[in-house]
């Protein structure tokens, strides 16, 4: 039985954030990904949507230098024959500080022909932005 | 072939959130639910951990009186027997407001004998605080 996707695609986007390697990633992203982390642009400008290959490497060597992951859970997955999601505790340190922040994230990929042609991810931005912050945001009680 | 238990809970809820009415939802609730909603509890006292039918019954109560569900798209569904997992993007419209607000939202949940055992949702929680609020929010740019 093959290796599913996921885990290659895994091992080289980690590898690609913490140790500045991309080779892997690069033979494993379509020419034409799609490509989205939803999130607060103008405080970090790696989030937002992206286009095709060069622009997906280019967001991860963003991301590289803003953080480094410094571990990550995968809490569920789910994986079909040419798909993958996962629910993921991220710990990861920004280069700005020492401090380790922690942050759910959930992701939908899809593959062809053992390539990433699509990814979406939503994560729980409002508490990203407080822990980089370092400091609570006072919100108002709705509900 | 037998309709897949996320079918049958996507209605319950609707139907619970929409119409108040819960009878559907409380038959597909396990006794010893397990249910979070990562997100800002202080401004959304329904968002957070739960264990247990009655407790998720109240939340969705809660959730009830809050929004009304405008409309959803499942942007990506993956299935397996006893498990699912969504990337929803939802219209909501606050109680409290007449404009609907829209947000991204990825859940896992699990099945048992047709019965709800584990809810996971992230959401895309700035955006959703910041539509709440009606005004951006000013952050400092990071990367």
């Amino acid at each position: 039985m093959t290796e599913h996707s996921l885990w290659r695609f895994s091992r080289a986007i980690h590898r690609a954030i913490n140790e500045g390697q991309t080779d892997q990633l690069e033979e494993m992203l379509d020419d034409d990904v799609d490509w989205a982390i939803y999130g607060p642009i103008d405080m970090f400008a790696f989030l937002g949507a992206r286009r095709g290959k060069q622009a997906v490497l280019e967001v991860i060597k963003q991301i590289a230098q803003a953080v480094s992951v410094h571990k990550f859970d995968r809490e569920s997955v789910m994986l079909s024959e040419n798909a993958a999601s996962s629910l993921m505790r991220y710990s990861v340190t920004p280069a700005k500080a020492s401090k380790p922040i922690s942050v759910r994230l959930a992701h939908f990929a899809r593959f062809e022909a053992g390539r990433l042609v699509s990814l979406r991810a939503v994560m729980d931005t409002f508490d990203l932005v407080e822990q980089t912050l370092g400091r609570q945001i006072h919100l108002p009680k709705i509900a």
